[in-house]
């Protein structure tokens, strides 16, 4: 951990209480100077911390940023996901950011954050929104022990880790939608975008890539997506602390992608299907360029959608954009 | 084309006759001087030339060597899978560097070539040798419009366009070993890396790498692989022309790559199992660690192997280590 890092948990540990200067410089074993100068680039950054002669400081706010070292701190030190989390200020896309991350060489868990993506993507190249400072869009480096064909997998327990994170946060029961949206009232509030680097039969790396709606406004949101897309403000009516539920998110991931390389995915699918507003609907998939019409019946042991079709056969749909027809 | 790749078309044109420096300079719209200048390159990068006063320029020998615009000049311009081509002297190992140009968002039918790789690349990680010259080591940037459940499809019509270049050029009927070798007299004389960067639906590009022991000596060769790889040269007794090789590979490839893009694999995947090592035969197959004993029956329209186990199943298996039984 930094000594930032350090700080900020100390006063988190406080919990709102002083901490004393001279007590984090014995325990950090710097001088008292070097942590007065540390407290001003915090409050720089936009901490509001309080500074008494006797008590010491005091955390009063903490700015509406990513902050990598306060994330860290606030992360378990032993969790996989998250073991490197690097926050940009802006990037073409968090996905292309931790590609570039894969290619050097590092180990699975790196996050990186970015406050906006000039280039956000969603699926199949589509444009991801990511306005700064309104919302998690973030990556995942993985290199999971499955095979290029379970790759859903890691889309489905991103999916459940998601919604999992957001009731805990928010009180909010998110829909999923598969493969890759999460829905609150109908609306888009997250999407995941996975990429595989691979040989025919060995996953190279993973590429996760979640983007939540967090405290966009309707106005942040383009005219023409307004009845696709909400954010978790606009449904709650409040404004949310994105530190607070990256790290949940961060923690749920970390969970089912131990579940995951444990082969214990049918845990996760049941409660995916148990929260999917795609099983038993009938729908209709596009899935490059061919159109399924259908009942979903279940999801298989890889993530694949099992699909009746109006002819009685049993489909097998590994991805695809899906259309709920209205019951 | 470059004014390189014009002046060695017209040598290649006029078969061993002279071709007028003045006819040159007319046609490429630059002074006699600058194709003096051109052909003082070319002697340099050693191409024998010679000029007598009256006739003009006269080819007289080519040097062992990779020169893009020597290839580009010898392909059809219509052809897609080099329609830009370039050469490194040294590479780490061309598939990275198709990935890097993937990457910048270039079109398909890139090809790069090195004369050396020093992190050369077999399947999973293995090491691939290939000593400077003497071999072909080159990486092709596809965009297949297939799904990344049919990857196997390119690295099967690889090695059929493999095996027919090398029979066209050295009389030669290689054996296929599933999924990535090309054999003679049971030892390995090229092998495929297929790298895939994709969604779960839909690919983004595949990075065909080809290694094919040419012109290898022996000696070349590390004593341990001795029993297990061997050279063109090796087998013939002569030492052969490796851009003629290079040339007929691309032909092939393009030629197959088509043919799958139009959804004609069968009449591949055809000629892949008459050529074939592995159909037929009882084999171990290890893959992710398991392992599976069986016979070979037969190649699925995804290119997997169909293998009845010795408990009477048919398994599908998309790739792994295929030990032969001696029958």
């Amino acid at each position: 951990m930094t000594v930032d890092a350090h700080i900020l948990a100390a006063f988190r540990n406080a919990e709102g209480g002083a901490v004393s200067g001279e007590d984090l410089a014995t325990r950090l074993q710097i001088s008292r100077a070097a942590i007065w100068a540390r407290i001003e680039e915090l409050r720089q950054l936009g901490y509001e911390i309080e500074a008494s002669p006797h008590e010491g400081y005091r955390l009063k706010k903490c700015p509406d940023l990513l902050h990598a070292d306060d994330l860290l701190a606030r992360l378990d030190g032993k969790q996989l996901i998250g073991r490197d989390i690097r926050v940009f200020k802006e990037t073409t896309s968090t996905n292309d950011a931790v590609e570039r991350v894969a290619r050097d060489g590092e180990a699975e868990g790196v996050v990186v954050f970015a406050e906006t993506q000039t280039k956000g993507r969603g699926r199949l190249g589509r444009r991801w929104i990511s306005p700064p400072g309104r919302g998690l869009w973030f990556s995942i480096l993985l290199r999971p022990n499955i095979s290029p064909q379970s790759i859903t997998q890691i889309t489905v327990a991103s999916a459940v880790s998601l919604r999992r994170a957001i009731k805990t946060v928010t009180g909010l029961v998110a829909e999923i939608k598969w493969p890759n949206d999460l829905m609150l009232n109908g609306l888009k509030i997250a999407g995941i975008l996975t990429e595989l680097s691979s040989e025919p039969d060995a996953v190279k790396h993973v590429v996760l890539g979640i983007g939540v709606d967090v405290n966009l406004t309707s106005e942040d949101i383009p005219e023409e997506l307004r009845n696709v897309a909400t954010s978790l403000r606009i449904v709650t009516g409040r404004k949310l602390d994105r530190a607070a539920l990256a790290i949940q998110i961060l923690r749920e991931i970390d969970r089912a992608y131990a579940s995951i390389q444990e082969g214990m995915f049918e845990e996760l699918s049941n409660e995916w299907a148990s929260g999917c507003a795609t099983i038993g609907k009938d729908v209709t998939i596009e899935m490059g360029g061919r159109l399924l019409q259908g009942r979903v019946e279940a999801l298989d042991q890889d993530g694949a959608l099992l699909l009746r079709t109006e002819h009685g056969r049993l489909e097998r749909v590994i991805a695809g954009d899906v259309r709920i027809h209205p019951s």
